[in-house]
């Protein structure tokens, strides 16, 4: 039967997949054709199941299915639909298709429900066109920032122009979040994105937390000179000096990587050339914990070693914080659910922390979150190779609908 | 009176620096209206002093000062006039304006000569326009590159077109060299272009050679990936090993810092982003030695450290090799002479290797070369900082003087 229904969803995986602005790749950015194209066949799918569905103004698909219970509180199950360029067909889509697959198995089933369930396929998680974070998800947290409807897409064209060409009232998005007292949780299914499953053969993982996130440039500065005329112990050379900085991130990430990963991923060295000992180098510096106080720990501590190195090679330094983000906790509760559930389905329970952001990140603002990982291939996104087994859908499948049935049998007693 | 003629040469410096393509900057390619102009000037200031002067088909501009013997050799002082963009004044024009004047001087003591002298202001030293190398004494060592008659430069023109629009004729340049039984031997004065003389407080040096130099690519390979959701342990990052790469790179030159130097001078991170992990990473290698077998076993065991660093960390490594040149030696019997003339004006004999080409390599294939340097600000060259003090400039005229009158008597013994 799970196999059934996976095969079901892989199609509509395809289906969706094959919604795209550009022809031979997956591209379907917020507010373009694709996108628009693709919320309608979604919203047909929801109705196909019998949920009353609409799209809110800033083009969130919502679909409802409510229970007979007065002043119910309601559980929320979401991903999104937008896309990077060049993506993957299941970044997004197969939280969404996944989610309503169990919604309709539980509606088939005729199952009295002591709680409303919304799903909702946000309009914007990637935040390509606009250079957004979380259009949708901040409308339904009620954390959206006005600020964003001015900001213009590359071809001039104002967020707030975008909505209102979808329809959408730019003025009246406050209207679509929903409150705290009403809500009862939120569950997201996610491809992984990274190889921790992949590599220890396993289907499905519970996330303990999203992690925070702090991105700076380092900047190094030397001094410039000639490549032939100047002695090695003469030289003040910015890149000498940067790579020296990159081991000892490595090496102090690499000591802590159970509560960490660091990045350098671009490098600049001012007026490069060949024959030129580089006098200025900048380079991004991306670190990433779930551990709020440990994530701020190690960034005093790196800042120091690096201040020293560079203080050595006479070489001034300087960190520029970019963008900070919070950890964010699942809820404790609702995982402990999801892990009995895995149990139950015979899988071996494996907690991960979430490297990347997702849309639970601003719903943790208004609602207790929980989310799956299911395994991918290598643990390649955002790229054409992105890939799923047909069989870990099907495990992921089973493990959601016993975590709903658990939900409800919580819920009630 | 040294004093006297260094604030002369300073002024002809200047005279020479005012003469440029581009306003508030010193550009003065091979071939554009500024260049002409200069070679104009410096024939002017070679008939004031009494030579016979011309320009050659490439438009060398050249100065002769003929002895009375039959059959006598010739020795042979130069330097270039052309420059890179937004240049100093010092680099080239410095060994020209001086050549002049120590020859001037032993025309105005009526110096009885056994052999001729001629003067060289070579076209194209710097090679910016039609990205060549060494035009301009290429031509006189009867070396020049036919091929490189069809290059063209930015607007699309042949070098071959330029040499005509000059009044040259491509098709004589053969007629210009020099033959190696008519030489004596060759000498230019530059400045260091390097740190060595400025830190050590002495105003000229004896070249002993000028650097061989082997031009590489370096190519890392490992795999990208999503910079929150790969743990520590699971990364092949090009970056990470790019940078180890670079610190071996610098103890080894460190550890072998009288026999070479060797630079990273550009580094690119292919698809480069802050939260992606470097798939792959370019960088350049820039080694350089006067020896050329120390170069060589240097090349093949950095190759193999690097390649025993790529391998431990799972990072696919290619060397690339793109230019290689063989050092120059510098003629040891006429540095000899050059070293009791420094001695003999009272400074401290200094040699120094040159890390930077110069038109002596070329020339060396037809006769001895000998190279002074002359101490510049900071080392910093090819840049309008560039300076040289006229205190140095007046060691240099005295050092040069006996030079040439000890180079007359050792001929005459």
């Amino acid at each position: 039967m799970y196999q059934h229904r996976a095969n079901k969803i892989i199609q509509r995986i395809n289906e969706l997949a094959a919604i795209s602005d550009v022809d031979g790749m997956i591209t379907r950015v917020y507010g373009a054709d694709a996108f628009v194209a693709a919320g309608k066949k979604i919203v047909e799918w929801m109705n196909q199941a019998g949920l009353a569905t609409r799209a809110d103004n800033i083009h969130n698909i919502r679909g409802r299915l409510n229970c007979n219970v007065e002043n119910a509180k309601t559980f929320l199950i979401a991903s999104h639909f937008d896309t990077v360029v060049n993506a993957g067909k299941f970044d997004g889509p197969l939280g969404i298709i996944m989610g309503l697959d169990i919604i309709e198995h539980l509606i088939q089933q005729k199952k009295m429900l002591p709680f409303n369930i919304e799903l909702i396929a946000f309009c914007d998680e990637e935040g390509v066109r606009f250079h957004t974070t979380y259009l949708g998800s901040k409308v339904i947290a009620g954390s959206f920032d006005v600020d964003f409807l001015v900001k213009k897409d590359k071809d001039n064209l104002e967020l707030a122009d975008c909505i209102q060409k979808m329809g959408g009232d730019p003025n009246l998005l406050a209207n679509d979040s929903l409150a705290n007292e009403d809500l009862l949780g939120y569950f997201e299914i996610h491809i992984e994105q990274g190889p921790v499953l992949y590599k220890s053969g396993i289907p499905v993982a519970v996330v303990t937390a999203i992690a925070g996130q702090k991105r700076s440039e380092l900047i190094f500065t030397g001094v410039a000179g000639h490549a032939g005329t100047v002695p090695m112990d003469m030289r003040q050379d910015a890149l000498c000096c940067a790579a020296a900085c990159i081991m000892e991130i490595e090496v102090f990430a690499t000591r802590n990587k159970n509560n960490l990963v660091a990045t350098v991923g671009k490098i600049d060295v001012l007026n490069a050339a060949s024959n030129v000992i580089p006098g200025q180098v900048k380079c991004t510096l991306d670190i990433r914990s779930p551990d709020e106080a440990a994530l701020s720990v190690a960034c005093d501590a790196l800042n120091k070693s690096l201040m020293d190195i560079c203080h050595k090679r006479n070489i001034a330094f300087a960190w520029n914080t970019i963008q900070e983000t919070a950890p964010v906790l699942c809820d404790t509760g609702i995982n402990k659910i999801l892990k009995l559930s895995i149990i139950a389905a015979g899988y071996k329970e494996v907690e991960l922390v979430s490297g990347a952001g997702h849309d639970a990140v601003p719903l943790s603002l208004i609602c207790p979150v929980c989310m799956m990982f299911v395994r991918c291939f290598q643990g390649i996104s955002h790229n054409p190779l992105e890939d799923v087994e047909t069989k870990d859908i099907a495990a992921a499948i089973e493990v959601s609908d016993k975590f709903l049935l658990n939900l409800i049998s919580t819920f009630n007693n």
